[in-house]
């Protein structure tokens, strides 16, 4: 396979029909399994094929259907934390369907998203997958062709968008902490003006009042930092409801974020307060590089995200078969639990 | 722009033809500016086409230069924390060029990735640039058309390939301590089997050396975590190198990645040694979510990874424009100096 790298040309079929010894388009029936050719005929060519590395073009294939089989891949995140596995779960769906993906990152930078759109309609993708780095909803994409919106969902409910289901995912940890025994529960969220600190809020609130658990003091929002989640671990401690002079402590900090809970978890041990004995921690996200380096490691909740990559490209393509779907899907999430609630047995 | 989408279909260039009551020719003419016609018909055109969302076919192009203007983005990392940047670096220079990206990840399955060629050649990719994860050499992709390899070098030296200059990086850093008044260093590196705690290691030692420094003890080789990095500082404990009991302890630890650092800092901060006043320590990468988390935040280098990735793309497009490049290119990384070493001041 070496050789027409080197030579730096593709292959083409008329060198496979020379070496064969046949026309092209005897090499055409034979490797495309059609017309009547002997069997011997057959496996010369094939074997004249693979001994010179031929790839059919793949351009043939739109010139019968008139598709590219290409989609887009649009992605605003440059850190790549969420959108990655997003992008790595379509495409591996877009793979099995035989589908490339075109890769494109906006940054955050609305002419250069333009750019790519006009670029990624220029070249005829069949459609567009549009990830975000935060769950907020976005504006819409105006392309032809069908659009799915994977994690940020679309501000229009008509579009096709799939997200994680947040509010599952706070009453799987909530669920699990009562399982455990514990009543009283304080909750840390990231950034005040983002959809999730809210939605994870409420989804907790609610959760803990069905369970007739208490979700103590005023939810906490700052920034997605370990610093916050340090900062906001004092600030329990100042109101009262954490250390040893505290009247009614609370059994459980449920954290919107790992960055946050692994913050929580290393002011906790700094004021010699045990994790999970005294006060068991909770993260979100299962972002490794936080939950396992976590001391103890972080119970905490997989959105999912190669999943839901794959179900946003699975919608791609149903809507390219003629069958779109309309609204928002949700991404049930997964609760892992770890020694921040266990506790080392 | 969002009726077009909403059709489904993209607008053809009969459409503006239509709306501007000129034959497609003339719509042809006026938006490539050539041809004899009046500048009001012209400009009508103009008006027509974006009023109806009108993208010219990116195909066009490729019919006058037999080139498809997309590029294969190989990469092997599923986890994106190297590679990634590299990608977007390349991607941004590839868009400069009016160049897609056809993203393909193999995540370390050779069946995979022999798939993921395939696919590209039979796209007719231009070339293809190929990101390792690591940066271990890697065997040659056998494709027609130019391969430059960035991050994760090829085996044959006569490939196109771009790497970071470790050894740059760690004489910065040495040179770095030095001018600080440091004088006796420890190393602690990551995987013994990785090619980058060796030649981070070589590169300490000979800059030590160069500068009447003495790296104390042998160097330690464990893995690529925290944890790693606090147990390294144990050992460096017990073998008399810090600490209260230490005869003749070292003034700076060089570690081989953040993550190792930051592990690191927290054990000297939680047996009761400062850094930087007892003990600097340094890290390597820059990744962010470590080295600015760190307490206190790292000293580290800067392998600038988007600069490696979009001079890859740009040795590919000299390629692609008859000026291959032959060999391994090193981008020179970059110190920043933060208050592991400085001190907060």
């Amino acid at each position: 396979m070496t050789e027409p790298r080197r030579r730096g040309e593709p292959v083409r079929i008329v060198d496979v029909a020379a070496l064969a010894g046949v026309s092209p388009s005897t090499v055409s029936k034979a490797l495309n399994n059609n017309g009547m050719l002997r069997d011997s005929t057959r496996e010369r060519v094939r074997e004249a094929a693979e001994k010179l590395g031929f790839v059919p073009h793949a351009g043939a294939r739109s010139l019968h259907t008139g598709r590219t089989y290409t989609v887009g891949l649009l992605s605003t995140d440059n850190a790549g934390r969420f959108s990655l596995p997003v992008v790595l779960g379509a495409e591996n769906a877009l793979l099995a369907g035989q589908i490339s993906a075109l890769l494109a990152t906006a940054r955050h930078d609305p002419v250069r998203e333009q750019h790519h759109i006009r670029s990624l309609v220029s070249r005829r993708v069949d459609g567009i997958i549009v990830t975000g780095r935060t769950t907020e909803p976005r504006e819409p994409v105006a392309a032809p062709g069908p659009v799915v919106y994977a994690f940020a969902p679309s501000t229009d409910p008509q579009d096709a968008s799939v997200v994680p289901d947040d509010a599952d995912g706070m009453h799987q940890v909530v669920e699990h902490l009562r399982s455990l025994g514990h009543r009283r529960l304080a909750f840390v969220g990231g950034r005040g003006d983002h959809r999730a600190s809210h939605v994870r809020h409420e989804a907790a609130a609610a959760a803990a009042e069905a369970r007739a658990m208490t979700l103590a003091g005023e939810p906490r929002f700052g920034e997605w930092s370990e610093r916050w989640g340090r900062h906001a671990v004092d600030m329990l401690v100042g109101d009262g409801l954490l250390g040893p002079d505290a009247a009614d402590p609370v059994d459980g900090i449920v954290f919107a974020s790992d960055q946050l809970a692994r913050g929580g978890a290393d002011r906790l041990r700094e004021r010699g307060l045990r994790v999970p004995e005294d006060v068991a921690v909770t993260g979100y996200d299962d972002w490794q590089v936080m939950s396992l380096a976590s001391r103890p490691p972080l119970t905490t909740v997989d959105m999912r995200l190669e999943t839901l990559g794959q179900r946003a490209a699975e919608l791609l393509l149903a809507a390219l078969a003629g069958e779109p779907f309309h609204g928002t899907e949700l991404i049930r999430p997964r609760l892992v639990a770890r020694d921040s609630t266990l506790g080392t047995s």
